[in-house]
């Protein structure tokens, strides 16, 4: 009897749940993160000096590449999104304050780590909601078209991640050496799982409500990006980063790395560290990613 | 009179040859020889252990690039023939055999010549429908964009060879420095041509029937691949091969390869030559296209 | 009395300009000034020697690449405007008699300074009405997209430079060092501008007719084309003609050009001067942009 009870309220409260609004809170989340990531990206920065113009486009991409891509696959205007004139305001006023905000005072409170813990899991509930909106939108057009509904779904999910070699074009950077498909990160990989979970239920092959899958599907990415168990984000993330590193830097440098980079996630529980953002922006070393290996890349590429 | 007869009898083969369906045989046989000719190239095998969601998607961009350009160029989705998925799930098949078949069965099957010639055969048979079909549907929606329609039907000929600067950044390799329309191979110049033609006709400038158009282009276009003449043959692929080996290789080896080329060539009626299928897919050979040299490109890029 | 006299023949002034027709004079105008354009990029001649087909796309995105860029972004077919045959037909007649003309008769006439300026001047004309008419089109699409109306007004002004990076792909150039975006040459930016202000007036918080401010933004067009104050000139077309010449060259070659530069500025107005068009197309050379400076570039990447 009880546990019946237990699952109509866990039936209500997804239901609760997906229906839930996304603008302005959560929206605004998706765009903090969004464009922090392309803060992160080397070279960034001078270019937002250079060609403000070239670092708002970049900003969208981020924000809204996948609607863009989406509209593409669908035949849509690439624009489209582009209408809602005050989410485009708003994510226009995210990039704003993340790149010219005097002192980088907007910066330094979202780049906080607790902050920006929150921010990350509100993402992840919007990309959610934007792969099973993808996936419904390609079975609307499409009744049958599975691959359709998958690929919408992904590209949904993934975003400016499948559109990067392009993205870093706009800011004259290019390396066609790898690409989001070559080598799938967490995240893509997740919305490539997610939008086949989506199609599936779609079609009735999986019997599940959506609110039911969208809730637990978000559940899964916020805690999986979040909080991953430490075994995995030791050598998830020590590995990737370290292998990053390793194109530019001397083993020893690399050995060293793994070594702190290891202590700060043992102790990144328990006490507050300083997150030193050196981002060396200069022209010179635009090719050579050289990132902070503080815990600010926990969530790299989200 | 039997001079009649015998044109209404050609009439008639035409009429039924261009009513003949093309799935699955036809397109069973196109798929395998795009696929094909991914794996040919060099790196390809690698990536498809590295990332088999790129290799997929090249594949596919291999068997449905024309539909996809054809989609883009009259402002569909490009997704559209995604639709199909008994098609898909058949060119995915037909992928996953002959990258990942043990022993590589299926390859050594399909590459082994004389079967691979009849699928060439089969290929362009389809390859011919499709330029028709493209030049049909660019007609109806510009009744008199003549332009638009030899440029449909160009691209539902040629298919993936007019991109394949961006299939090549999917996996990885980028070579700027030439494009399929700086430097036309043969099917590429004869879907051309072919696109002229059917526009002409589809115009009613040219007095001849669809039917028997089709029947005559497909004949050329086979015979062209299948066997040219031995004059043809010999200068245009052994230049081809060549020039193509040129870039990376001293002149003695080019010398060489001339040499037994223009030799397997005279023997390949009469003997069975072993195909020696040593790609040598690493990482550092990337950029250099070592290609095995004895027979089996003598259709490549098609 | 007579100041509301004058504003009223203005007005009748403007209107009838406004709606006046573009074909074929200006529009002849617009094909043989860009094509110019493609002449003067390095490699272009060659190219068109060794793949007419090449070469012909290329002219035909420098002149139509306005459309085929608004036509993407509204989610139309991109060769929509390819069914206006006559359109098509003169601007490959243009691209003819420029690249292959005998003597290069047709190249030395319209490159003759005094022809050529009439020309950028007409061509300027085309250029403000294709913004107007891009922000007209969007705003008939989406009422209140706003981004969408001064993006699609900026991509009809800006044309092939937005995509320059590709069009030069075409030809087996690749340098995603730079784009249009990242380094807004004068036209481009003049473009952005007028697309804001068209947006603004479509949109009725410019209380201005719109003829008018067609006359006026051609006015100040034309203007700045063909004759910029001599400082503006000098320090402008100096400065960027001597960047782009600095990567190649010895400081003592920038220095003398700055030097001859300058004193070609001074002089046009009174001496005709001899326009060398030395242009060293050889493969070698591609990635070394040589241009011939003798005023020649006055009105570079229109």
């Amino acid at each position: 009897m009880e546990n019946v009870l237990a699952v109509l309220n866990l039936g209500d409260f997804a239901q609760a749940f997906s229906k839930m609004g996304m603008f302005p809170v959560f929206d605004v989340a998706y765009y903090i993160v969004s464009i922090l990531y392309l803060k992160y990206e080397p070279g960034s920065v001078e270019v937002s000096r250079r060609s403000p113009v070239a670092s708002w486009l970049c900003a969208m991409l981020y924000c809204f590449g996948s609607y863009i891509l989406a509209d593409i696959m669908l035949g849509s205007s690439p624009l489209d999104y582009f209408q809602y004139n005050s989410h485009i305001l708003l994510a226009s006023a995210v990039w704003y304050l993340i790149f010219y905000c005097p002192l980088n005072l907007f910066y330094k409170c979202v780049a906080f780590l607790p902050v920006k813990l929150v921010l990350v899991a509100l993402k992840e509930v919007v990309r959610t909601r934007k792969i099973a909106a993808g996936v419904h939108h390609a079975h609307h057009a499409y009744h049958h078209g599975y691959f359709i509904m998958v690929v919408v779904g992904y590209v949904k999910g993934s975003g400016v991640a499948l559109i990067s070699n392009f993205e870093q074009l706009l800011r004259g950077v290019w390396r066609p050496e790898t690409n989001e498909i070559l080598n799938m990160s967490f995240p893509t990989k997740a919305s490539l799982y997610g939008a086949i979970l989506f199609t599936l239920q779609e079609s009735h092959w999986l019997p599940v409500s959506k609110s039911v899958l969208i809730l637990v599907f978000t559940l899964f990415m916020a805690t999986a990006k979040v909080k991953p168990s430490p075994e995995t984000r030791t050598s998830y993330y020590v590995r990737s980063e370290a292998s990053r590193v390793a194109k530019d830097y001397s083993p020893v440098r690399v050995a060293l790395l793994q070594h702190t980079f290891t202590k700060v996630k043992v102790k990144s529980s328990h006490t507050r560290q300083k997150t030193q953002t050196h981002q060396l922006n200069t022209s010179q070393n635009w090719n050579y990613p050289v990132r902070d290996v503080s815990g600010i890349h926990l969530f790299h590429f989200v």
